[in-house]
C-alpha cells in the first residue's frame, strides 16, 4: 500500500509552523484528555490537536475496516493491533481529511467544533498501556564508556556485546508521559571507605539517559518466533525517552542481576507516536557491524533512521543550557536486531510492548547521552549558561530532550521529552 | 475483622479428601472457563470449583460492597485493587455458605448447579493480568550455589546481597498457567574454547527454578513508598512459580544486565491464588539477618511462612521422581522486605503485579530449588526411578512442583504447578 501521507508536497488547511515538529507529513498518534474530561485518541498537525474518536463517529473513516469504538480508548493498544494496514490507512486517510485541497471538513464549522482543539486546551496522557517494556544496550559509544567508568577500561566492552543485542527488562509502571514531575529517589549506595554498611539517603547522582523507544504490535505466540527480515512490521512506531537514573544506587544493586531501584523510579517518554512510515524517508545505514552478526541477526538494507537528538538543562528560572547533540543513527544493532533477538527464545511479544534503545552516545563529547558520560562522572563538569556547573542533575532542574529528523522538504520532530526534578521527600 | 475463615473446625457440605490442599478453610482465588466458554472468577473446595460470578448474582454477597460484574472478569486484577478488608469479608462469606451448617446453597439445587462444578470440567486461566513481574535472589544458599558455579568459589555471595533484597525486572508476557507446554528455547551461547562465534541452538541447559510469588493488590503512588511494616497489608497471596531458565543461554547473556532471554521464554504459575491471610496458621520467624538490615528493612515479627515444597521430574510415560524437597521458611528476605525496598525509590505496584521469591534453596543437598544445584551444574546427575539420569530437564519431561503447609489441624496447599517441555522446533 502506497503510503500516501508521506507526500512532501502536501499542504493542510490547518496552519502549521514551517518549524514545527508535526507538519501534515506526520501525523503521530496518542491520547489526550480535554478540558470536559473526555479522553480519546488523537493526532496532531501544528499545534492543533485532533479528536479521532469524533472523526470516526463523524463518519471520517467509513470503509476502513475499524470497530465502533476504537479511538475512544485511553490507549492505543487495540489500534496498533490492528496491524500495518490499518495503519496506514489510517493514516492516509487523516492527510487527506486535513489537505488543504479538500473541504470536506474544512467548510463544516460544526465538525470542526467536535474534532479540533489547541493544544494548549488539551492535556497529554501515556498513548500506550505498557505491558512490558525492555530496555536494550545498543549504542557501542555508550557500552564502552560506561564499561570503562563501572569497570574495567581496558575491558569496556563484555566479549558478548558485538554479537549480542545486549537488553533487559524494565518497569512499566514507572513509564510516565513528558511534563510529569520526578521525586528525587531514596535508596542504598556502596558503602563509604572503610565502612561495612551501606549508604543510604536521596540519590547524589541523579542522570538522564537520551534515549528512543519503539511500540510493537503483538507479534508472536508463546514459542514462536519472529525473523528479523520481518520485524518492522511489528514495529508501530517511536518516541523520545529519557531514562532517569539513580547512579549511586545502580552501582551498588546491580551485580549480578541488573540494574533495579535505580532505574525503576521513573521513565519518560514523549507522548505522540511518530509511525515508523513517517520516518521512512529519514532511513540510512546503521553502523557496520564487526564481527558479523549470527544468521538469525542479518539484515539486509538500511536499518536505522537520522534522527537529530538533543539535550537541555533548565535550572528553575533559568534559560536552557543545551548539553548534548547526538542522533539515532548511531545505534550499533538496528530495532529489527533488537526485536528478532528478543523473540528467538519464544518470548511474546504484545500490543504496546515498549522497547528502549539504551542511551545513544555518538563518537564525539558532547554528543554523549548522559551526564555520567558528558561530565566522566563529575570529573568534568559542565558549565551552563547562567553560570552555575553540573556534575549531575540538581532538585529542580528541568531535562529537555527533542528528537525531529530533517531534510531540504520536510521535518518530522517528537515534540519535547520533559521532566522537572523535585527535591526528596 | 476476624478471619472466621480460618477456623479449623469448620467442616464444609461439599465432600474434600483429607489429604486434599483446598480444604474450606484454604478458599483460594483464581479465574477457570467453563465447557461453555464462560470465564468467571472462581474459588475451590475439594475437588469443587465455585463460579464467584453466579453466586454474587444470586445475591450470596449482599451487604459486602462489591459492584456487580466483580467476579465476572478474566482476571483478579479489580477484585485484588478492592484491598483487604474486601477480600476478607469475601473469603469469610464463602466459609459461610459452604459450612456443613449452612442449607442455603447446599439445599437449593438450582443455585447449586449454576455454582458449582467439578475441577474436572473447567480450565484453569492465569489468575491475574501481570502488569509488572519482579524476581528476587532472597535465599541465602541459592546465592551462593549460583556464585560458586558461575562466578568465584571464594566470594561466592555478593558484598551486596546481605544488605539487598536483590532483584530484577522480569518479563510478563511470558507468565503461564500450570500445565501449559513449553517450547525448548532457542538461543545463542558462549563460544567455544578457542572459537570466537557464539552457539546457536536449543538450550542443552534447561532447568526449573523451585519458587514461590507473591501477589499486590495497588499499593503506592509514584514517588511514594510502603513502610516495611505496612507492606503486609498490599500482599493478597500467594502462588507457586517455575521460573524455568536456559542456563546456557542465561551464562552468555548476563553480563552486565542481568538474565534476559535464559527466562523470559516461559514462567509458570500455579493457578489458584492461596491469600496471605489462610497461610497465616503457619507464620514462622525467618532465619536470623546479620549484618542487621538499614533502618527502612528492619521488621519485628515473624516474617516468613512454613510452606512444604516439592519438585519432581516425570518423564513421558512414566512415574515422577522427587528430586527437591525445600521450604519457603528457607528465604532470607521476607516478602515485606521485598515489598518496602521495591518501593524505597518511589516505584509504584499496582494491583496484580507478581513477585517471585527466586529460587528456594534449603541447606542440605537434597533441598536446592535447581538442577544447576542440585547435579552441581551436571558434575553428579541424579537418577530417577525409571533407571534414567538426568543432569538438566530433558525434551518431553514434565516438572511438577508441590506446595503445602500443614499442621495438626489443617493442610492448605496450592495444587500443583506443571509444565512440559516440548522438543525445540
Amino acid at each position: 500500500m502506497k503510503i500516501t501521507a508521506n507526500n512532501p508536497k502536501r499542504k493542510s488547511w490547518l496552519k502549521t509552523d514551517v518549524d514545527s515538529d508535526f507538519p501534515i507529513q506526520n501525523i503521530p498518534f496518542g491520547v489526550f484528555i480535554t478540558k470536559d474530561d473526555i479522553i480519546t485518541i488523537g493526532s496532531r498537525i501544528g499545534d492543533y490537536a485532533i479528536d479521532l474518536g469524533a472523526l470516526h463517529q463523524l463518519g471520517y473513516f467509513d470503509g476502513i475496516p475499524l470497530t465502533d469504538d476504537i479511538f475512544l480508548q485511553d490507549n492505543l493498544n487495540d489500534f496498533i493491533a490492528d496491524g500495518r494496514k490499518t495503519w496506514r490507512l489510517v493514516r492516509n486517510r487523516i492527510a487527506d481529511i486535513f489537505d488543504v485541497k479538500n473541504g470536506k471538513l474544512r467548510d463544516n464549522a460544526e465538525h470542526k467544533d467536535k474534532v479540533i482543539f489547541r493544544m494548549d486546551e488539551v492535556e497529554m496522557l501515556l498513548p500506550v498501556s505498557v505491558g512490558d517494556y525492555t530496555d536494550f544496550y545498543a549504542s557501542k559509544e555508550h557500552a564502552t564508556n560506561v564499561g570503562s567508568l563501572f569497570r574495567d577500561p581496558e575491558n569496556a566492552l563484555m566479549p558478548n556485546w558485538v554479537h549480542i543485542p545486549i537488553g533487559y527488562h524494565g518497569r512499566s509502571s514507572s513509564i510516565i508521559p513528558s511534563g510529569t514531575p520526578i521525586r528525587r529517589p531514596f535508596g542504598q549506595t556502596k558503602p563509604a571507605e572503610g565502612s561495612n554498611t551501606p549508604g543510604f539517603g536521596p540519590s547524589k547522582l541523579l542522570d538522564f539517559e537520551l534515549e528512543m523507544a519503539f511500540i510493537t504490535t503483538a507479534s508472536n505466540n508463546l514459542g514462536e518466533r519472529i525473523p528479523v527480515e520481518e520485524a518492522e512490521e511489528y514495529i508501530f512506531g517511536l518516541v523520545q525517552f529519557n531514562d532517569w537514573s539513580a547512579r549511586d544506587i545502580q552501582a551498588w544493586e546491580y551485580v549480578p542481576l541488573g540494574p533495579f531501584l535505580g532505574k525503576s523510579f521513573a521513565s519518560t517518554i514523549s507522548p505522540w507516536i511518530v509511525t515508523l512510515d513517517a520516518l521512512e524517508p529519514f532511513r540510512v545505514d546503521n553502523p557496520e557491524q564487526d564481527p558479523k552478526p549470527l544468521p538469525y541477526l542479518q539484515y539486509e538494507g538500511k536499518g536505522s533512521f537520522d534522527i537529530n537528538l538533543q539535550v537541555g538543562i533548565q535550572p528553575e528560572g533559568e534559560k536552557e543550557t543545551v548539553v548534548a547533540n547526538s542522533n539515532f543513527k548511531y545505534m550499533y544493532w538496528t530495532m529489527a536486531q533488537q526485536l528478532a533477538h528478543h523473540t528467538v527464545n519464544g518470548c511474546p511479544v504484545n500490543s504496546g510492548d515498549m522497547m528502549g534503545s539504551g542511551t545513544i552516545s555518538g563518537p564525539t563529547k558532547d554528543s554523549y547521552g548522559s551526564m555520567l558520560e558528558l561530565t566522566w562522572r563529575g570529573q568534568n563538569p559542565l558549565k551552563l549558561n547562567d553560570g552555575t556547573e553540573r556534575k549531575f542533575i540538581n532538585d529542580n532542574d528541568t531535562v529537555v530532550m527533542r528528537a525531529y529528523c530533517e531534510n531540504n522538504e520536510i521535518r518530522i520532530g517528537f515534540g519535547e521529552c520533559t521532566g522537572k526534578i523535585l527535591p526528596a521527600k
